[in-house]
């Protein structure tokens, strides 16, 4: 271990790396001019961000009053006085018209570029998740896990081009998106805004989304796109209570192995800016890290772009998590640690304390000047300085058809059937269906938290145009054979897992008359710590309502309406059928239909290992160890890896047949790459949409070996009959892995790639 | 990151270090004389360890026919032939006499002796937990999470005193005990086998029962005391699933702070042997790491003892974990790593691979000769060569009351009232009391796992003269009053999980007609892989059990026996009363009724974190995010630090009251000392005995510090009325942590102390 030991701490230094990482940022001239003739203060300002209703008038700096406007004295103050670069989020956590938009970021700028000394325009950067969250009319997709489960990189990426355009719409060029946390852990609230367990598919993901926002050059002044900010840098989403904000212990093999490859992935990508892990690794908050911002980040990846911290985590080193004495030092650690930006985000000490710092030669000029570099070469890089608000006016296919015909699309490609025992489904059109459960009728619960509010309440004052599952069912079937009892409501009033058992009796009754039952269960909406759970239990009164139906004898299918998986082993054997929605946003209720009576036959494969058990909580690729078979002799160990359903499960209306899997060499050189072909068809009487998933073992290497690793997939359609033959390339690259001295190997050896059901084996030998 | 990477992988080779620790070994003549003349077969033979159901006439090698004799072909064969140094465990998998352990060492110990080549006894080990497991009449104490309940020090010490003393009475000089790794985890199915979550408590009391088996002077030659073997080195006990021998992901400065200290503070009290873990830490099976076993263990922990494997974890790394391409690369990487000794348990490949591995220059001699050093010292230390064999007539004291009376009264101070609404307890010895639940009248359940048989099962053939709870009660206030009905029974044919709601409509009906119900729940006995769990919620049967019988309203006293806190959340508000027995053994059933009835006032306090939810599993040493209080804006965090028990926490009879903590100086220097004194007044009116927990806090640290650590406790007696001041004594050390370069620092800055609801500060100045 003694080699592992580093000679002392790093924090609140700048070495001869910081330096390296600083010295490969661009550098514009215009930029250059300008950095040139900025006080410490006007650069400080720049590297201050507040959230917006500290400039609207309202109560105090939390609260907005309505109708939104500008607090003038104070937006001064801010970005005149203290020359606040950046300004971020919706004002009194609701979604703004387009006219709203323009308005307020027309006057900020105004500000900013007219009465400040400089003028430099305000880069404004709001959360639009799945689309452009705090806009009223955007097209909401999918979130992230139901865009994941469609394992559709094109469909990932228009997801991206339509938020860009229309974030842009709303005159905002920076996008706090994509969440490029592993969903590794069901008890995470925000495992659904990720793209799930496996690294392959987060990381293909990742770039499409990145794409999908910056565009294929990543030329963001292009006015259709905007800024991406990757996030959260790094090892969010696995702490070891499953809680939101609180310590992760992540050794530097599996921070390498899962949780570095798609954000090295996304800035290979070209993404522009990325946000930090609010929480802690190891104990060290990673705002407070020089480790893991400026060595590992901007050193060994090489990232030039925009570091900016997540809300009010500078001043959590001190409130929170207690490694910095007072709010000064705190401001210390993090920018000598590398943060560029800091979201605030509500008072300005921040700029007060790091002027005096650097004053005080507590933080480098040379550490202000690469912060702030990054900022200003983000800004022009946008087209701030020429065109600081873009107007609404010049997006017509803001909420249009064709943007709301994806959306649909994404929505239909990420419902995943699970379950369809005697193919129950589809459902016939003429049957008499009870539409029950607490997220058969809601649009909030369709869309999950980040939608037109944070945590997802108020929803409805923004949907009356689009259909829950019942709306859509009904248009399905008609009115006159369907029923709606709900059973058990949520009390959207109160924190996402308050529901309510008050009408059980009366959905039993209603069933007596139908065909068919469409249970719609899961959760209300949430995100962050609000979405904090003590038991991944799918709620007693869902539970308790199911087993109520089950005693009807009417088939039942349950529609899984969640952010994560909530445990159903007690109810999961009543049900004939079983889709998994996820959180599919405003066209989620008629992609629900459409599979429920087959106008789409779907395609959905889970992007994570759904478990069965509360305390039984592992990834399909976990090492041999977890699944053991049963020993000889009298200590007769057995390891029983009990999962609900599996990574990658997903059913369709019609049959794929596997054959031909063939290498093109069994063996691999250090420079060559082995083809890898196989055969599907389509063996039954529908077509239907086949992601065809390939994996490799690794049959002995000197780090325990995951069992499998998803290496490649695609995504294709086939008529009824119709055969592809796909090919994959595998590099050794693509079988490599973290070894114990936290290097990227790969060991000579055997190798088996699997395909659905088939196998093969080839060598690699160096 | 770029400073934590390390060259490259270590295992396989032998370096520098390994040397070094390997010249620390003490040099005993007469060994060096016998290692000098033996050759690479017979080292290699003393490295082997075998189960003596090999050596036993049997259907093959993993059986023992009764009644048990040894099979003499294949005794010579291993012990001349292969000259095997080291035996273990019991035959056919259950408790033997005196008689027979004596008559089967002895007959090893003849052949190893007489009929070998060099003469050099067997080195006989057991798993002797709690009291000597294998030996029926022996004196069995309560599990280890119990002792550390009782937080006596003095009582564990004399545990591990009578274990020894059996032990050696059982002809066996070596045992597989004390745990010492982290009970941090509720799901981890050897949890009851440690002493519980907190640093401190287990590192005191692993040095009492070190003491215990050793004595003072760790001279094991005296024939009352064993070698005692700490397991299982290190950072068993917390994997990520929480099933048992599965992968870990624990960074080093977490191994450092939480795992390490407890097996340093017993190597530092002079333990002989130590057993490696079984699992994998950050992909690396332990049995295979070079860092592990030679840098960290003999090189900067400087153990010089000797190093055994656990259950046939050399073929693991091939079989299981996949890092050897076959069984004899396996025995390369063990062997260079750093064991000394293969618990193979079955077969004698191991012998001929590792004959091969030196002959080719795979394994070094040095290595080889290093390994043999210390097994053959460990043999030299306990007296084997002069006494290969203690007579049992020479332990008089073997089950006398004398042994008993220390059990007994170890189970009544592990007793842990939780909960006592009313002072519903103690109750009066005229109540009539309905006895119910499946832990009510169980031999079994009292005593857990790892007595008399592996899992615990057929516990009845050997327990007939001990009480259960049913019978201590019965005993205390006559038959008459006493109504027992089980209600829910376990299948003890079945997984420990099975149980049966056979009666719970009789337990109903039975409640009727008495003052008081008394509702014994828990678990079935179990250890290992096989306890494994997936749901920490105590069984759906207990708790409807529970339920019914509350609808009775009579006053119902919860009696907890089990080896980890199952969630009873749902049940606990019905209980007037909670008592955690744990798993105490023998006299478990008495110390309940002593408790009961308050002929002992109540004294234990938990040894761990008592879960509310099985999804919120956080221990008492949290970081200060695992708890936040809202924060002040629209995103309104906060944390929910939601348990069911306070580690620390158990009630008494008697009051106690703190009062006058203070201490001797606020400012704390590098080589000085603060004297923390606290006053305790017992202010009830029966005599009752009370630990003194004194804990700190530091305010402010490089690493997010922990909320609280314990620093310092003692147990004291107090009649009423009764004052003693206590005097603790705090050093830089106690309050020092492991820093971000993996360094134990203490830093300057602010702490608190905190004894019951009293604190103080001071100031600590480098």
């Amino acid at each position: 271990m003694v080699s592992l030991a580093v000679a002392g701490l790093m924090m609140g230094c700048s070495s001869a790396q910081g330096d390296e990482a600083s010295a490969k940022v661009e550098r514009i001239p215009e930029v250059e001019e300008l950095l040139a003739q900025m006080t410490v203060e006007e650069k400080v300002g720049q590297m201050a961000q507040l959230t917006v209703d500290v400039l609207t008038v309202g109560e105090d700096a939390f609260s907005t009053t309505e109708p939104l406007r500008l607090d003038e004295e104070m937006t001064r103050k801010a970005l005149v006085e203290y020359g606040v670069g950046s300004v971020l989020n919706t004002a009194g956590n609701r979604a703004r018209t387009l006219e709203e938009w323009h308005t307020i970021i027309s006057q900020l700028q105004d500000v900013a570029m007219n009465e400040s000394r400089l003028g430099i325009p305000v880069l404004y950067g709001v959360d639009a998740i799945h689309g452009t969250t705090y806009t009223a009319g955007a097209t909401f997709f999918p979130q992230q896990i139901g865009q994941a489960a469609s394992w559709n990189r094109e469909l990932v990426r228009r997801g991206g081009e339509v938020t860009a355009y229309e974030t842009r719409a709303s005159g905002i060029p920076w996008n706090f998106s994509p969440v490029l946390d592993m969903g590794r852990d069901p008890r995470f609230p925000r495992m659904w805004e990720t793209f799930g367990e496996d690294v392959y598919l987060a990381s293909q993901l990742g770039i499409e989304i990145v794409k999908g926002y910056e565009g294929d050059d990543n030329d963001v002044s292009d006015p259709t796109r905007v800024a991406a900010c990757l996030k959260h840098y790094l090892g969010y989403g696995t702490p070891l209570s499953g809680k939101d904000r609180t310590p992760a212990l992540i050794p530097e093999i599996e921070l390498r192995e899962r949780h570095l490859p798609a954000f090295e992935a996304a800035i290979e990508a070209g993404a522009h800016t990325i946000m930090v892990n609010s929480g802690l690794i190891n104990g060290v908050p990673v705002h407070a890290s020089y480790q893991m911002l400026t060595e590992l980040l901007k050193d060994e990846l090489g990232f030039t772009g925009l570091v900016v911290t997540d809300w009010n985590d500078i001043n959590n080193l001190h409130n929170r998590d207690r490694v910095a004495k007072d709010a000064k030092e705190a401001v210390k650690m993090a920018i000598n640690a590398g943060i560029d930006m800091s979201m605030i985000p509500y008072s300005l000490d921040f700029c007060d304390y790091l002027v005096e710092l650097v004053n005080d030669g507590e933080v480098p000029m040379a550490r202000i000047d690469d912060a702030v570099r990054r900022i200003l070469n983000t800004k022009h890089k946008l087209g701030l300085f020429e065109t600081p608000v873009t107007h609404y006016e010049d997006y017509p296919l803001f909420g249009s058809e064709a943007f709301t015909d994806d959306a649909h699309k994404m929505a239909q490609e990420s419902m995943t059937l699970l379950k369809n025992e005697d193919q129950v489904l589809p459902l016939p059109k003429d049957a008499r269906i009870l539409v029950t459960g607490p997220n058969a009728n809601s649009m909030r619960a369709l869309n999950g938290g980040w939608s037109y509010t944070w945590q997802g309440n108020n929803i409805d004052d923004f949907t009356a145009d689009y259909s829950t599952i019942l709306d859509a069912i009904t248009a399905k079937v008609g009115a006159n054979r369907v029923v709606f009892r709900e059973g058990v409501r949520y009390d959207n009033a109160a924190s996402y897992w308050v529901d309510e058992a008050y009408d059980i009796a009366g959905a039993v009754r209603a069933a007596a008359s139908v065909d068919y039952i469409v249970l719609a269960l899961g959760e209300n909406t949430y995100t962050e710590k609000p979405g904090d759970l003590h038991d991944l239990t799918l709620s007693e009164n869902q539970l308790a309502l199911a087993q109520a139906l089950a005693r009807t004898r009417k088939p039942m299918i349950l529609v899984l309406n969640q952010g994560r998986p909530r445990i159903i082993r007690s109810i999961e054997p009543l049900m004939k059928g079983v889709i998994n929605a996820y959180l599919p946003g405003n066209y989620g209720g008629l992609a629900v239909a459409d599979v429920l009576f087959g106008d789409v036959n779907p395609s959905g494969k889970l992007p994570f290992t759904y478990p069965l058990y509360a305390n039984s909580l592992v990834t399909y690729d976990h090492k041999p160890s977890e699944h053991q078979a049963r020993m000889s002799g009298v200590y007769d160990y057995e390891s029983d890896f009990a999962i609900q359903y599996a990574f990658g499960h997903g059913l369709s209306y019609t049959t794929f047949e596997y054959s031909n899997l063939s290498l093109s060499n069994t063996e691999l050189g250090k420079d060559g790459k082995i083809d890898v072909s196989v055969t599907v068809t389509n063996t039954g009487e529908l077509e239907g949409k086949e992601v065809v998933q390939l994996y490799t073992s690794d049959m002995y290497a000197s780090i325990t070996p995951d069992v499998r690793r998803l290496r490649a997939f695609d995504k294709i359609n086939l008529k009824p009959g119709e055969e592809k033959t796909l090919t994959f390339s595998l590099t050794p690259a693509d079988i490599s892995f973290i070894n114990e001295g936290n290097s990227r190997v790969t060991e000579s050896g055997e190798f088996e790639v699997h395909v659905a059901e088939l196998s093969a084996k080839f060598n690699y030998t160096e």
